[in-house]
């Protein structure tokens, strides 16, 4: 059913990679309310990936962006607002990684570097789009931004690992970021934690994701894309 | 008042500075409940600071240690087992850093490299600590390893900027390392925000910090060292 | 704006009392989106409010009911089915009554009597109409039950006097009940805090409300109907 | 071991029935620290348990008091006074009882006057004692109340039926009334929720309790007396 609930209203879709990222989803249906959008994710990401697909089938652009890098995400706005011929309206931030968990090393033996390359991609990401968006004034009033996050950023899940701890920093960055881009420019910011998600091991990206009758119990971690 | 509470007690304090840091008022009231610790900072931090005072006046070892470098860790839980000749039974982490506050750079306008500064000395050190804690063995069971945290992390402070997602982390790092502390050693993690507090400026950090009657309105952050 | 989307969908809207209430709005929007209603109120705020102008506007029936009486819930679910031929989709609880408000008691002065008045009327009500519908099989799988609560359940508004303590208990009775609806009907429950809202004081009703800019300052109660 | 921590203190605990309840154990640990104190129970509960043996060991005066009355209430913060020569630091609510859960009603079939009765009982006994302590001006400042709550206040224990949503309301009333006596008497109002605790079934009170290793997974209420 299509309901045409996002017509007129223009954004940027980050990190589907096939048809089961939740981000693949998302852009589905926002294409089938009448949104329009352009598709991005990291370079390395678009060639393992189907996303050209998914463009088609959207009728959308594809502008490759690394989130960690401030030229890839200034880059991206700017051709996503010619593309459309003005600011934009909302934005999915659907990007997530631990290369302790891609590794397979315990909460408990962490390398540290693997840390800091998993909280850059998966958190600090997040602050370098809105600080991009907030400073180039790109978002229209009203506008939404939300970022998808986890349970496990608040409640322990054991076995997800160093992404807990990505996520609640992401959660915070939300909060932080919030108060000012609604304070500064009306504009929504939030996070969204999916409810217990019946996803599949990721080929190459090595986290197995299996379904988990209740996020209470056992660890359900969505798909690092 | 001193019941001794603590006898028998031995632990590590992290992270004072001066009379106004909170360890250091920590570590004068663990001294008069009767227990032993060793007393650690970073090599500049105790070049600025007034720690050797602190050491005197508590007859306690001081080991500097940067909390960043697991070597530094490492060699700090080593002596300080040798020094009691066993395991201890406390730890606390008192350490908290932001460069872009330091900065004064606002929260729209991060300097990325900072925040990452700032997330490995307030937020990773814990989880180095405690990795280091858990696989030398070093803590006897039903010991507390303790963090400082403030209510940024879970509510919205703006101008408590970056060391907010930080402390956001650190709380998460608390919540994911104490589910094995607890469950493998019996040992417990927690963090514990302050109540409102009057500090002073830090000479040298350049954080400015004033009494504020209430949580809930002004951010207040605490010492950062 | 209309988009159809609850075409097709019945079900019974409690507490409008006139174009200030929550519910009001919400019947209007529910109309315009094509579902079908029953409306419903206690008998003496049916002759103090003017909900028969919005049943009129809405082609919706109205069956007064006191909603702390079981036979009455019993009639007015027994004679919607009637109505619509079948189960129903959704329900809307919006009601809220404190005597120690009406009355201008402070906190630490309470009418117990009247402060067990008002946890009936605001938070029983909405156990003994989930009771109804679930031991009446009323409700089609997939539908939705939602109940207002108030922010001042989760966090101290002191000016909100025994009404924060009602929305606590009904929060409590949605998380209790929530837990079996959702398991043996898959009906889901949920309750909704309003944002910052500019509404009117009630003639009759006594209860002073104000537009309060943010909810975490100031005691800003919704409408009590 | 004892520290002579609460030497000076006097208070009053209510809900002491026999060893197994929390009450018990406390007065116990606060006779040991040098507390004095009053010990309270509803007049049938004083005959079914073995209360006089607790204040014989602790040196207590034993005060029978309905905390459902307002007048049984000053009765025993009078006689308090009276017996203290002065006001009193510390109160100790442990009060719960649920006639639904007694009776084995499901908690979707409840009967809502027992519920009512529950709520009285286990919730509003702490406004009303609250309220006397207060109007009384019976604290001194600094001195700290507490009341025993429990996690299924918070999250969803569907086997603690309406024990759950009186929880949730007297937190709330923790926190309402917590306000008022902070701000106006410097006396600190607390709730504590116990960890995962093995106790028995309570002859005469009809609820099983049983050991559960993780709140999380199973409901454990605390002993109802």
């Amino acid at each position: 059913m299509s309901y045409n609930l996002l017509k007129g209203k223009k954004g940027i879709i980050f990190g589907a990679l096939d048809q089961n990222s939740i981000a693949w989803k998302t852009a589905e249906r926002v294409y089938e309310e009448g949104g329009k959008f352009v598709l991005t994710n990291a370079p390395i990401a678009l060639r393992m990936g189907q996303v050209d697909l998914l463009a088609k089938k959207t009728n959308s652009k594809l502008i490759p962006a690394d989130a960690t890098k401030l030229e890839d995400l200034e880059n991206l706005i700017n051709n996503t607002m010619d593309i459309f011929g003005g600011k934009i309206d909302f934005v999915l931030h659907s990007i997530g990684m631990s290369v302790n968990v891609r590794k397979g090393k315990h909460y408990t033996d962490l390398n540290h570097d693997w840390m800091a390359k998993g909280w850059d991609v998966s958190a600090v990401s997040f602050h370098k789009l809105m600080q991009c968006l907030y400073q180039k004034d790109a978002m229209n009033p009203w506008g939404s931004i939300v970022a998808l996050s986890y349970i496990a950023a608040q409640r322990t899940f054991p076995n997800y690992n160093d992404m807990a701890d990505n996520k609640a920093y992401l959660e915070s960055i939300a909060r932080s970021f919030g108060y000012f881009f609604g304070k500064d420019k009306k504009v929504r910011v939030n996070t969204i934690s999916q409810s217990p998600t019946l996803t599949t091991k990721v080929p190459g990206i090595g986290c197995a994701v299996t379904h988990s009758p209740s996020p209470e119990r056992t660890c359900n971690p969505p798909t690092l894309s």
